[in-house]
């Protein structure tokens, strides 16, 4: 009997490494090429220390450094006054791909998946060999440890070159050290542009940034109150599929369904249990671990019948109003601004915020496109636009009544900067590399209706600028002609030319005043 | 003393599985919308199918079925004359994500990750709880294998329901099913379209379809031969980066590092092993173990300055000029065909080959845009099109001198299907759901290449088309005025208008036998 082609085949079957999938697709997490790979390391460690800093109450300050070693060779330092990370798990959130804290946790973050940081020491490692150098300290009592870490890709498991504990003037913090290949080029999808844009939406931090020419910027915070903390929610029923029903069911350590489903969701009190159990035919008393698939597909269809309220929002922390506006007016020098802060939404059981921002005129050239930032929970996108809700909502806006052009499907034209911010507990990123949000109908009709919102006061303080333009324009052609008309109705009238010219001369600083109110009312509605 | 706050924070942190980040993340696997479920879910199990039966040297007969099984809810069989799977291998290959022989062998396949077929299995826990069903037998004097798998999401290992041997009436194969949420519908990125896109780069293959009316749809085979078999190739010193030369280095078991070069890479000869080695300053006769990190980086260096010719291409097997345009006749229903295969390429020590394929005329609308059909390794991609490299250098090329009209940065206009192949080790996909290829430059100017090679015989055939028209337009406008001509000729002659009008039709005669042979020849041109 011939040995089958079968047993042949399942010589070369075996487990891949979640290290080693990345370590090949790289672009998939923001390592597409040398420039883009640099904003992807230093978004990953900022990302991080503002993470941490929030978790523990802390006002952020950043500092990140980038250092030239040769061409296309960099060093990135980035080092937080965060609450450091416990001696243990410094290896595993630096050198462990999928490891993390906020992946099973609901509430807003940068961070998501535990891929992040690790990704960038895989980066490091697989361009220039060298390992990620880490210190952290996480109180004045403690000592700073310092590792050098490389990734076992073929196991997905941190491998320690060097361990220690070392002095470090600071209290608590941690410094991450990265050699990368990457090249360093200013402008749009730059790292100083990143930098900028964090600040807008992160007014409570202070961002210190040296560029590898040595040119240090800083970011100041123009606020020193920390953003309100998010509270992890349970998952709202609305939210969950049928496949992890059936996994809370049979992890859960709940007595009955009725505990079940008052202990584990958000907004199932006693009366909604007993109303979804009621209808999927279910016995309040059974156990969770005895319900069987048929039994899960009717509670599926009893929770959609249902009406529960929408889940709690605290888990998510809007900018808000001011203080976007705060930071808008840091970064971009414009003469309006207007910013808006639309209330909780919810799909698929997960709540959001959108947020939106204007900065009109000042120093901004008007016949660009106008220039969109944006952001998911506080971070800035910088790549794949095109593919992004935010993009469609801003070109599926009609901003011609607002002062500006468009043409069909593409951005207005005109000295404005747009900002759209989503806060959500799970914004839904086209890919792992978190560069676009997908178009979830939800969330791009918010979109709109916060620009609509900003779009209308922008179009009532364009329209007033421009009458007080004309106006101002009448009175100057009007006072260039003063003299000859004077002259005219001199002859004409026989009156003296001179007493003409001065009334004439009057009746114009009267209308000048009359501007100039105007254009004080004008300035104060753009200060409210 | 105080517990520092990083300590609270470290409890939350811990290992994620890959099963939980895609099951939470199942939009980066191509499960963003029930439409496309159905259509990922097909895919991923032709695409196994396919992939084996030619690694077994197995003409493909492929029973793909759907069957709806209430509203929104369907079974999806598919069922292959493969070699079949070894018992133990079955729970792996079915229910473990990143579990492949693919991903370590250098050879053109469908399949790469070991992440297709047990995200379709995910996706069906995930959305009905039902666990996926497995047939398989590897030979006539094995027994048929049936297992029922759920995948153990948090530690992502299989769990298996149900296993046992069963009576099966075939030779050798496997058979999955699954059932699904999903909605079906014909028309543009269907499983109906993807099904005959695969029937034209695979000709070798036949599909039995049935969908969920229960029409059935034979693509029968348009060849017995099968595709040439890739062969496996090592890596070329050109695509290997820094981290994975050094990690080649460390996992090596040649004992000096002239046999490490000539062993483990393509196209390295002991001289070329010799002139690396000299160039880096390293003794041939040294340890790869011993060598260190400054080493590997002149050793790089070493590589980039020294002549190597191109890799090996035998591990990629383009269809062929002959078997595309097989494949094309089969499907669309056009006038002109024309296929390109270009020679082989590489980018980053990858070896590729590009095909283009031209179907023109018929009954193809001439008002609208070109039928785009874009290929992977004989695999059609239907999403993200605009983001394909394909997709770019179709509109890059410019098609007016072939008798299209275009405007700028878009699809020409006009009859014609065009369809793009890419053959690859290692086709790089833009995302897991693997829609569309990224924008490499190599590949990008081989496709225009071969876009262009095609388009010129096209803008022959489509100008001789139009001047054969024009001349039988003037034939038959002067045909109908020849007895007007004839009588007014007998009135200034005085000849009978009889004689002039059979001399007329005479003259008329030679002319058309002029055309037509014209057009014969056109035919001829058309069928080489």
């Amino acid at each position: 009997m011939a040995i089958p082609i079968a047993e042949e085949l399942a010589k070369k079957q075996r487990e891949i490494s979640v290290a080693e999938f990345f370590e090949r697709n790289k672009h998939l997490l923001g390592f597409d090429n040398k420039r883009k790979a640099l904003l992807t390391v230093i978004k990953e460690a900022v990302d991080n220390s503002l993470d941490a800093c929030e978790e523990a109450k802390i006002l952020p300050e950043v500092k990140v450094e980038i250092i030239e070693m040769s061409e296309e060779r960099f060093r990135i330092i980035v080092e937080d006054n965060g609450p450091g990370i416990v001696k243990k798990q410094i290896p595993n959130i630096f050198a462990q791909l999928l490891y993390g804290s906020k992946f099973h946790t609901m509430k807003q973050s940068r961070g998501q998946q535990g891929i992040g940081i690790s990704a960038a020491v895989l980066y490091a490692q697989l361009t220039t060999g060298r390992p990620v150098k880490i210190v952290s300290k996480i109180s004045p009592d403690h000592p700073a440890h310092y590792y050098e870490l490389h990734i076992d890709t073929t196991n997905n498991k941190p491998e320690i070159m060097k361990e220690g504990d070392i002095p470090w003037k600071k209290d608590k913090g941690t410094k991450v050290e990265l050699d990368i290949e990457a090249t360093y080029q200013k402008g749009d999808q730059s790292v100083d542009q990143y930098l900028k844009a964090t600040a807008i939406v992160n007014p409570h931090a202070t961002i210190i940034y040296t560029n590898p020419k040595a040119e240090q910027l800083v970011l100041t915070r123009a606020t020193d109150k920390l953003p309100k903390e998010a509270v992890a929610i349970k998952p709202h029923p609305y939210g969950v599929e049928l496949g992890i029903m059936l996994k809370m069911l049979r992890n859960s350590d709940s007595r009955t369904m009725q505990s079940f489903f008052c202990n584990e969701f958000s907004r199932v009190g006693p009366q909604t249990a007993k109303e979804i159990l009621d209808k999927a035919k279910i016995s309040p008393q059974q156990k969770p671990g005895e319900i069987v698939l048929a039994q899960v597909e009717m509670i599926m269809k009893a929770i959609r019948d249902t009406k529960i309220i929408a889940p709690p929002t605290d888990c998510i922390v809007p900018i808000g109003k001011e203080l976007l506006e705060k930071g808008l007016k840091k970064e971009v020098n414009a003469e309006f601004y207007v910013t808006v802060s639309r209330s909780p939404e919810v799909y698929r059981g997960i709540p959001f915020v959108v947020e939106a921002g204007l900065a009109y005129g000042g120093e901004q050239p008007g016949d660009e496109s106008v220039k969109l930032l944006r952001f998911a929970n506080r971070v800035p996108l910088l790549y794949q636009q095109s593919s992004c809700a935010c993009f469609k909502s801003v070109i599926q806006t009609n901003w011609k009544p607002y002062g500006l052009q468009q043409s069909q499907s593409a951005l207005p034209v005109g000295p404005l900067t747009l900002a759209v911010h989503l806060a959500s507990v799970w914004p839904p990123f086209t890919s792992e590399a978190k560069e676009a949000l997908a178009h979830y109908p939800e969330i791009i009709k918010e979109m709109k209706l916060a620009l609509q919102e900003a779009g209308r006061q922008l179009g009532i303080y364009v329209n007033k600028r421009k009458k007080a333009k004309e106006e101002q324009e009448r009175v100057s052609i009007f006072e260039n002609y003063i003299p000859e008309v004077a002259s005219a109705l001199s002859r004409i009238t026989g009156k003296s030319k001179d007493s003409i010219n001065a009334s004439m001369k009057r009746m114009l600083a009267k209308s000048k005043e009359f501007i100039e109110q105007n254009q004080v009312r004008l300035q104060g509605e753009k200060d409210d």
